[in-house]
């Protein structure tokens, strides 16, 4: 997506330790005309999909998540939490997620009332580099009997393996942008080909 | 707010130790039609003022809030985080917010980047109950020099003394629903008149 890579070369800050800071447009202060736009591409991607739910984990894939929400007929939009809330039920769908931005492991649980087999789920989220996240929200999709029919992510860190593994266990998973690599002394940043 | 009310009394669960549960709709799965009604209705409330930047906090504010967002011309959403990012500069506005729901305290946090004194500020959340979370974006906004505009709340716990302390502070606030009472014996919620 074009107008997301310009928008990264632009603001997109590099720094060491393959970081990547979109905090100004992205994942701290958020660009709503932005996400409006990458919703409607998510939708484009997506359209033949029978999508009725779309999930995404707290807090920085919510924002993404819900405008995208509005294309595809407003389906319900279900966030997994990252640890056990004492106004949740305890009839919950769990895993472990391992953070590296954070350096800590996760409890990661969503309700169990809130995905079921009948739904057809699209995952959103706004970055993908080891793919932990991901991989734990397809298992609680898997445990929940629901299919997923899609992976939407804005930044790929496609240097990292997360997007490789999950496309070879044949998710279909499409990213607005795959950061091919990117150099912190120059700033400079290249895109994979889509 | 009618809607949401009705919303509230078909689908809010009370529970013992004054819990009202709505993360059927509102704070884990989200009902993307009822936010976009709720986002027309800040609008409509807080239409005489100069917003141009809205300030939530992570997790549940960030769905209503951007939604909203798209009724204030698609005003930036800034979110506060709980805790800090290593992905995050040094240089922020911080507070300690005390939330009884996961009892504990929250280092709170805001890049001093996305919060200036130019900016006029409306602050959006689900829920306010004893007030701390809204006091900490407050003493945010104070610090960084922003103008508070208003705040607009989905649903105030009445019968907790954060809203009254607020508005005896002149802060601008408004919620959607004012629980006055409910029952976790009888499911009975009684709304404030406005």
């Amino acid at each position: 997506m074009k107008l997301l890579e310009e928008r990264i070369r632009k603001d997109g800050v590099v720094k060491e330790g393959n970081v990547l800071k979109v905090d100004s447009f992205l994942n701290h202060r958020m660009d709503i005309e932005l996400f409006s736009e990458m919703g409607k591409e998510f939708k484009r991607i997506f359209a033949d999909k029978p999508i009725n739910k779309i999930l995404t984990i707290e807090a920085s894939g919510i924002g993404i998540a819900v405008i995208a929400a509005q294309y595809f007929d407003n389906v319900p939009v279900v966030f997994a939490k990252k640890s056990q809330s004492i106004n949740l039920d305890g009839s919950v769908y769990s895993t472990k997620i391992q953070s590296f931005t954070h350096g800590r492991v996760y409890d990661v649980i969503v309700s169990k009332k809130y995905l079921s087999p009948e739904d057809h789920v699209l995952v959103i989220d706004d970055f993908l580099a080891n793919g932990c996240a991901i991989e734990g929200l397809i298992s609680i999709i898997k445990e929940s009997g629901a299919t997923l029919e899609g992976v939407g992510i804005a930044i790929e860190k496609g240097f990292q393996d997360g997007g490789k593994k999950l496309r070879e266990t044949g998710v279909n998973l499409h990213s607005l942008a795959i950061v091919e690599s990117m150099d912190a002394a120059t700033g400079e940043i290249i895109f994979r080909e889509q």
